[in-house]
């Protein structure tokens, strides 16, 4: 994996860590992000129907503000989830951070991440957040990104520059880990920042859009968390409004980014050591290749192969075959990093050792062919499923 | 779990068990299974559209006959799915079946459990046939619910006596494990024999029932074989026929049992050590309170949790509400091994080290109530997820 050395931070945003005493463990579990101006902003959230008070007060924010948004407050260590004071905690961290930001209350965004069903105080993160304030930085982006980490092994964090007719914008994104984690569950976070100009409805349609084909597309164990959360702010710093002719072009940097991050967050995957990228091409439309895929990708049978090195077509094909969408086993053909295991249904002619041994390297590469060729692809990402994972899982103690 | 320590076999069967050569290690792996007449039979199968040739040849023989069988020929070490003669392997061994049996070759059914994508030859089966045609006897049922075995750690047999007004009748199951298995996949394989005389029709509805609340209701890993089949054969040799006044009490010795057997492979699922009951009440239609079982009947973090000994009300509660079926998390209440851990969405005021201990037996008991009270309920069974599923199907190469 190879990670920029430099990150291209967009104009017109600081950025501050520090730790409220939230987690244990004595390591920051706070981030404060900071527009210097009113920003265009777009939200998407978890699809559970048990949703945290950061991400009903977030889409209320969005709602009230029509897509305004100029501070994001996120914490770790408590996911201010299932608690009998979980919206007061909101609205108290929300009220400080625009008192600070001499904003409105709806221009502010929460975030958390961390144990559900522990309260901890309204004041706790208000108390914090001035010695945030005077410390917000332009260089400080990297920190929050670590301040949000949970079982995360290393910080996630990507950049560009997109190069318009007009000139240059940069786009800056961060997240941190799926995969649902100790003591409780843990949650997909992902803020990320432009300094070109859009409108909100533009802004969160490319969102929308960029969040399908990436953190949409990943699974480390198929748990979906209730505090799930991609930001996408557009502060205009840079003087340049995506048009009718950049928005292609925007679009695929956005795109490209966010599938960045995804995939780090799946090669990060609790436990895990390999990352797997499956594709499934069929004539089928898309939205059922993509259910073959998961299928597929949340199989603990294929998760336990990839663990084991073990070019095992017949779990592949049996994954995709229980996904509820038909298609015919007699044309499907198999590939293992490059090489055909499976030939329309059946064992291809190959050598078991060899591929056993491709197996072996942190990427794997699966394909997975129901047409004998040709028609459109879906791909999604997962990683595989060792004995650390149940370790992590099983053996702590809330 | 309290076995039956004498089993109630129905009248006009036989059976007999032995080693075909099919699997590696040297034990039986053929079980024959005969009615002394031609018998109503019903069958439900694997809903993975990737299907073995037993599981079309026995749907086409159930077809053909319209609903009548006479010989069951079950193997494991192979599920002949995925080769090039795997429809010549049914055949073969189907004709080799009806002519011992002298019967017609529709009224021979097929099961078969193991190893995919691997030839075995056309000739195997029906070279040991006429041996075990030979060893038929009434006794012989435990031996083949002990040569259909995979990773199973022990056989799973239940049986009962029908007291109808006309007289008793007899029910007797046997069944294999659910675990998708080294090296490749395993099957939930089910037989059940009655010697009470009904309609093909009635008897194939009596059985979709039956197996809708409990082979379909048990889960260990999430994936469905290419396999899955259960038979139910009645051949009225004890004379009495099952009226609308004997239905009912037919039906639900059948649930029992059948519910008996699957949780047995619960129980047994691999690498497990506890059995979760898992019952959801609400007010919502019964396939979506099925749903949101099932959803945390699967998701390892609750099977970890359960492994850890963990009242881990949080993760149940995520696991219930990312299934897509909505609900109001407020009105949520869980109680484990009888003690409410969360109520109306919270943490509930509860002894956290009591229920730890009590978490340590084999049997588990969650409970999730989504109306305050009252409405209809789905039960579901699951095992814990343990290093030891991972050794067992990541460290083991084919």
């Amino acid at each position: 994996m190879a990670e920029e050395r430099t990150l291209e931070l967009p104009e017109g945003y600081r950025f501050a860590a520090g730790y409220a005493g939230i987690r244990k463990q004595q390591s920051d579990d706070l981030a404060l992000m900071v527009s210097d101006r009113p920003a265009s902003a777009a939200g998407v959230f978890t699809r559970n129907c048990v949703r945290a008070a950061p991400v009903d007060f977030s889409a209320e924010s969005l709602r009230r503000s029509s897509g305004k948004a100029q501070v994001i407050v996120a914490n770790a260590g408590n996911a201010n989830c299932a608690t009998p004071n979980m919206a007061a905690v909101a609205e108290a961290t929300a009220a400080a951070a625009a008192n600070l930001a001499s904003a409105p209350e709806e221009h502010v965004l929460l975030a958390s991440t961390g144990v559900i069903g522990e309260s901890f105080g309204e004041s706790v993160i208000p108390g914090e957040l001035p010695k945030l304030w005077q410390a917000l930085d332009r260089t400080q982006f990297e920190a929050c990104a670590q301040a949000i980490m949970t079982t995360d092994t290393v910080p996630k964090v990507r950049s560009c520059r997109i190069d318009t007719d007009q000139g240059p914008v940069r786009l800056a994104g961060m997240a941190k880990g799926a995969g649902m984690i100790m003591p409780d569950m843990a949650t997909m976070l992902s803020f990320v920042f432009t300094d070109a100009d859009l409108e909100p409805s533009l802004l969160q349609s490319l969102l929308v859009s960029a969040v399908d084909q990436s953190f949409n597309c990943i699974t480390v164990d198929s748990d979906t968390s209730t505090n799930d959360t991609v930001f996408l702010l557009a502060n205009g710093a840079s003087g340049i409004r995506i048009d009718d002719e950049s928005q292609g072009v925007f679009q695929d940097a956005l795109n490209q980014l966010t599938r960045d991050l995804a995939i780090d967050i799946a090669r990060d995957g609790e436990g895990s050591g390999k990352l797997a990228r499956i594709t499934v091409t069929g004539p089928s439309e898309l939205n059922g290749l993509k259910t073959i895929a998961m299928a597929i990708a949340n199989s603990p049978l294929v998760k336990t192969a990839l663990a084991g090195a073990d070019p095992n077509w017949g779990r592949i094909l049996g994954a995709a075959g229980k996904a509820g969408v038909p298609f015919n086993p007699q044309l499907a053909d198999i590939y293992v990093n490059g090489v055909q295991v499976c030939k329309a249904g059946m064992r291809a002619d190959f050598n078991e050792a060899a591929v056993q041994r491709s197996m072996e390297a942190d990427d794997i590469q699966i394909e997975l062919c129901l047409s004998g060729g040709g028609g459109s692809s879906a791909v999604v990402w997962t990683c595989d499923f060792t004995e650390s994972y149940i370790r992590i899982n099983a053996d702590y103690r809330t």
